[in-house]
């Protein structure tokens, strides 16, 4: 059984986690079959949006727990072998926001820990009504620190805080409300309904995309006269695209631009 | 015609962007305008708050894209004159911000790209029912990576993103959920409500609100440790104002201060 | 009468302000009063989460502008006092911030300027319906600048801008939309609904939950590469307790973690 399943349809690549009876966790190795699909999406010009989404009956419910403990039987307590697998988890929610792709969770059943993180780094999400989002690490002991680097990057902070140190799960209504997801909707329409959103972006001029992608990460963590001065230099790049070119044009003459 | 309208009354200036042929478009004209208006009413004591709006059926449309396309006949393809026109942008969205009295946004109709970017620039807004926001560049090939700036230190990342790569329109009742904008009203109501809005921040100590203001976005790319430093300079600054002495002690003595 | 009132029940330390005649003003003895407390619980193993609330009429509202206008009184005009009175201030809201123990606000009444800051410090917050929050320092000639320092870390830009130059008040339901609570409550509930989410993390194994507030802060301020390389260092450390390594075991045995 593969653990992860990609499908391409109309320039949009569907990754689709498949290890149902252990609810996705992010194993080694789903972590690297993950790591591996993007690096190779990343160069993929035919790929214009990735949808990421878990079978079974949760879309992710984080890190392998088994497998940590199992690591715990080294000679050094799992020491070096926690921090690569921290490295390696942080590396990928990195090369989610730094693909030139855009990437939306389909989210279902629940989302935790590293679940949660994932929906958290992705850059749009769509959820079933009905699916239950949580940080809940501090449950067992193990507080959900790197998974709160993406949370409270999309969220407030009473909120965040309340989830770290309650464990509490968050609605798919309440996600919303949040900022965590952009749209709850009826589990029969999920699939539909994320597909849709691919498809609108995955229509733009993809190299207009791409740089937009790049430029809203960088631009978050400068100053405002930083990212002025650095989203300056994006549009003027951005102008002399001859692709660009042709979408004013035809706007101004009111056809479709003709960006074959 | 005059591009940009003046009016004065019971110290709140507004600023009426009067191009309604062209939705009011940040045209070289446009630009040098409200520069010019703002560098003027930064110097004018009499004026306490600036309210900013348009004629016709826009609030404000974005670039002047007929201009932008005539640039391109320069023999370095408009380089020269789209670096120079978004730095002219990016300078006018940060003096608004310099100014020393509150801008606030009197929005209708639509409110596009940059115009999108000046309601996300501007420090509160009021906005019609039916108004319709967007940074929709990406539509034409063109991503919205100034007004990005702007508009993602006002919302959350998710809502952001997906309007950039969507290019799809929020109204005036997401916009205010969204953190947009302060309030969407009736257009009846509009001019009225935010005339109100002004007014109440007129009638404040003007050295107080100039102080507040400045403070308000150095302390926001600050850590913590020195917002806390900076901010209490400020605040000692402004307890040894002999008007704030005032209003303090006309409060102890439940009496209106007298700061005429 | 003592100032402030500390009482403990099963791990939860309560704070009560005791100067209702003052609206539990934050005058220099009420600041002394609770900075010391906090030193005191910081190294109080038997405490896991502290409530912070008011006794009479309100939570807190403010600064004692009686003392501070009295202080006006030195060769100075108030200047050192002034800037002394500050630096406590701010040395408390940010020893809040840096307690091992998280805070929750128990709001009713009142929560203006320097107590509105109190509300926007603490780590979390619960409000009776009809509490009031306002930093209204602007309406007698005193911008709320350090208050806005927490403020604009809770809430959007917009709403926070408002607030601080309007002075108008925000109601309970108004403030969990903003962000700037959890919860909005019955006043006949609230006690009985803080003490609960204090159980709850009270429950919650000690280690993890300190060692997650801290992380909470430091990487808001951080890169997101900084922030992750920092939070897994600390998710390696919270592997290698052995309280987790129980919780994580006992987890996937099905049963309740042996903390004891």
């Amino acid at each position: 059984m593969t653990i992860l399943i990609r499908e391409d349809a109309a320039s949009v690549a569907t990754l689709t986690m498949n290890a149902p009876e252990r609810l996705n966790a992010l194993s080694d190795a789903m972590l690297a079959a993950l790591q591996q699909a993007f690096d190779t999406i990343a160069n993929d010009p035919e790929i214009r949006v990735i949808i990421l989404r878990g079978n079974g009956k949760a879309f992710c419910a984080g890190h392998d727990l088994k497998e940590m403990q199992a690591g715990r039987q080294a000679n050094d307590g799992g020491a070096a072998y926690f921090k690569d697998l921290f490295d390696r988890c942080s590396a990928l929610m990195q090369r989610i926001q730094s693909l030139p792709q855009p990437v939306i969770a389909q989210v279902h059943g629940i989302a935790t820990a590293a679940g949660c993180q994932l929906v958290a780094t992705c850059d749009m999400a769509v959820a079933a009504d009905e699916t239950r989002f949580g940080v809940n690490g501090v449950n067992i002991g193990l507080f959900c620190s790197t998974p709160m680097v993406a949370l409270s990057r999309n969220i407030g902070r009473k909120a965040a805080f309340e989830m770290l140190t309650t464990g509490r799960f968050a609605n798919a209504r309440e996600a919303q409300e949040m900022g965590l997801i952009n749209w709850a909707v009826h589990a029969d329409a999920l699939e539909r309904e994320t597909m849709q959103l691919a498809a609108t972006v995955a229509s733009k001029l993809p190299a207009a995309v791409k740089v937009g992608k790049e430029a809203f990460y960088q631009q978050a963590q400068m100053s405002v006269a930083d990212a002025y001065r650095f989203t300056g230099d994006v549009m003027v790049h951005n102008m002399l695209d001859r692709d660009t070119d042709e979408g004013v044009t035809a706007f101004l003459e009111k056809r479709t631009p003709d960006w074959s």
